[in-house]
C-alpha cells in the first residue's frame, strides 16, 4: 500500500455567503466540511483510483476526531497518531467573486509525540510500497521531520515522494528522497538558499526551468517533478529530463491539482512506471483534479478522456 | 434555581489576524473558542453571580459536545436535549479597526426533537424559579415554540423572562410571559406587526419610548424592560413605568449586555425585588457586562461600583 503522511492536517470550512462585507455581519449560507491538508488529499485521489492506501500522520481534539470522522466516511483508510493539540481549520469563505481564505495556526507537537510518530511510521514501513510525504510541518515538529522519515523509510527499502516547501523541503531533499515535487515558487526560494557543490555526472540542463530544477538534485533528491500550473510538468533525474503539457486547457479549481499529481507519481514509483508515461499519468491526473469542484477530488471522466491524448517529450 | 433556555446556541470561534484583505488568505494569529447563544451567556452570568443555574436548549454533532464541554470547564450546570443536527459555528474575525462576522445557518431541528425538549422542559420545571428564554428559534421549532413553553411554566407556576426578536418575540408574548426585554430596534419591529387591540386600566405612557413599549403589553407581556443601550433601561409594567440611566459612559464591547440584563431581571424575577431596585440593578450589571471583554462575562468590580449610583425614578 501507499503510505501518505500529513503531518498538519486541517478540518476544512468552505462557507458560501451573497457578498464580502468588511466589518460586515454574514449570514452563511451553505457549510461544506472537508478533510484538509495535502497528504490527504493525495490518500482520497488514490483510494477514488481503486489503489490500497492508507492515510497517517497527527490529529488531535475534536477538530481531529471530525478529520478522522469524514475520511472513515469516503472510506479511506486511516491510521493517525493522535497528539494532546487540537487540529487546526482553514475557513473559506467563497463570494460569487473569488474566497476570503483564515488559516488557524495549527497546534504545537510535544518531542514525545513527535517520538510517538516516528515510532509509528516506523511500524507502518514493513507494509508499504511507497510514502508520501506532503505539506508543512507543524510547530513543534523538527525541521528536518522529512529527512528522519525519508531516512526510516530509505533504511526498510520503500521509495519516497516529497511535497513541501521551504526550510522542510531543503532539509528534506539533503536525506535523498526518491522524488521531489516542488512547484515553481517553492524550487525559486530553494534556490535563494545557500546551494551544495554540484555533483558530477548528471545530464546538463536546457532551458531556465531545468537549470532551476537541477538545484533540488543538488541539495539531494534522486528526481525532480516540477509543477508549472497550465505549463504542466518537468522531471528531471538522473537518467535524463522530459516534460510535457495537458493536451487542452482546463477551466476549474487548481486547488489539490498538486497533490492528485503527487498520486500518480506515487503510484508510478511504486509500479516502477518508466518516466514518460509517469509523467503523462500525472499531468492527466492534475488536470483531472482541476476539473472536479475542490480539492482530493479528481474527475473520472477528464482523467481518461486525457490520459491518452498527453504527450511528452524529451527536454 | 434558574433555567436558561438556549434553542439555537453556538460554538462561537474569534480569531484575530491583522487586517482583513477581501479574497486574500489571512494567518490567524489566535483562536478563541466560546459557549455561544443568549441564553448560555446568561447561564454564565448567573454563575458568576453565585446563583443556583441550569442551562439547557438543544446542542447536536461534535460541535455541540464541545459547546457542552466549554460549559462543564467553566463549571455552569448543563441539561440539554441532544439532536441530529450538528449546532452551528459563529467565526468572528477580529482585525486591528473591528470584527467581521460568519453565522452558520444551524441544524433542523425535527418535530420528534422538538417534542423531546417540551418534555424534558416539562420535567426541569419542578425544580426551576424562573425561566429565561432567550435568542432565536432555529429552523424546524415552530414559531410560537417560546409560547408553548411559557404556558408550560405558568402552568407549574415558573415566572418566565422572554428575550427574542421578530415573529418569535410577537408569538411568545400572546403566551404572557412575566416579563419580555426587547431592546428598541426589536420593539419597532415589533409595532410594524398588526397590534392587537388595547387593553383597559393600564398606565398612561409619557412619551414615545414609553408609548412603544406598551405595544409589548398590548401584545399579551405582563411587563417589559427596553434596554436601549447607553441610554439604559426603561420598564413598564400594570403598576407604573421607571427608568434609569448608567451612572456613567462606559468603553467597552456591547454585545452580551443585555444578556446581562436577562441575567439581573430573572434573579429580580425569582427574589420579587421591588422594579426600581431591580432595574437599577440590572442597569449596573449591564454595564459590568461591556466593560468585560466578551459575551457571556462581566467585570465584577465595575458591577460592586456602579450598584450603588444607579438612580431610577418613575417615567
Amino acid at each position: 500500500m501507499i503510505v501518505t503522511v500529513t503531518l498538519n492536517p486541517a478540518l476544512d470550512l468552505t462557507y458560501e455567503i451573497d457578498a464580502l462585507v468588511p466589518h460586515g455581519t454574514h449570514r452563511v449560507t451553505t457549510v461544506a466540511e472537508r478533510p484538509g491538508g495535502k497528504g490527504l488529499n493525495v490518500a482520497t485521489v488514490l483510494h477514488a483510483l481503486g489503489e490500497p492506501v492508507l492515510a497517517t500522520g497527527l490529529l488531535g481534539g475534536p477538530t481531529g476526531e471530525r478529520v478522522a470522522g469524514l475520511l472513515t466516511g469516503e472510506g479511506v483508510p486511516a491510521a493517525f497518531v493522535t497528539i494532546a493539540g487540537e487540529t487546526r481549520r482553514t475557513v473559506a469563505v467563497a463570494d460569487h467573486d473569488d474566497a476570503t481564505g483564515f488559516w488557524e495556526p495549527g497546534p504545537r507537537v510535544t518531542p514525545g509525540e513527535w517520538a510517538a510518530f516516528t515510532g509509528h511510521f516506523g511500524a507502518l514501513l514493513g507494509r508499504a510500497s511507497v510514502v508520501a510525504l506532503s505539506g508543512s510541518l507543524p510547530p513543534g515538529v523538527p525541521i528536518d521531520g522529512y529527512a528522519t522519515l525519508i531516512r526510516l523509510a530509505a533504511a526498510a527499502g520503500v521509495p519516497t515522494v516529497l511535497d513541501t516547501s521551504g526550510e522542510a523541503l531543503r532539509h528534506g531533499l539533503a536525506a535523498g528522497p526518491d522524488l521531489a515535487k516542488p512547484n515553481a515558487a517553492e524550487l525559486a526560494a530553494l534556490l535563494e538558499a545557500p546551494r551544495p557543490v554540484l555533483a558530477a555526472g548528471r545530464p546538463a540542463p536546457s532551458g531556465p526551468e531545468l537549470a532551476d530544477a537541477t538545484v533540488a538534485l543538488d541539495h539531494g533528491a534522486r528526481a525532480v517533478v516540477v509543477s508549472r500550473g497550465p505549463l504542466g510538468l518537468l522531471v528531471l533525474t538522473e537518467q535524463g529530463a522530459w516534460s510535457g503539457v495537458p493536451p487542452e486547457r482546463l477551466a476549474g479549481n487548481p486547488t489539490g491539482a498538486g497533490d492528485a499529481c503527487v498520486a500518480a507519481l506515487s503510484r508510478g514509483l511504486r509500479d516502477r512506471t518508466p518516466w514518460p508515461q509517469l509523467l503523462a499519468d500525472a499531468i492527466a491526473l492534475s488536470a483531472a483534479a482541476v476539473a472536479a469542484p475542490h480539492a482530493g477530488r479528481i474527475d473520472q471522466d477528464t482523467y481518461r478522456r486525457l490520459r491518452p491524448a498527453v504527450r511528452v517529450s524529451a527536454a
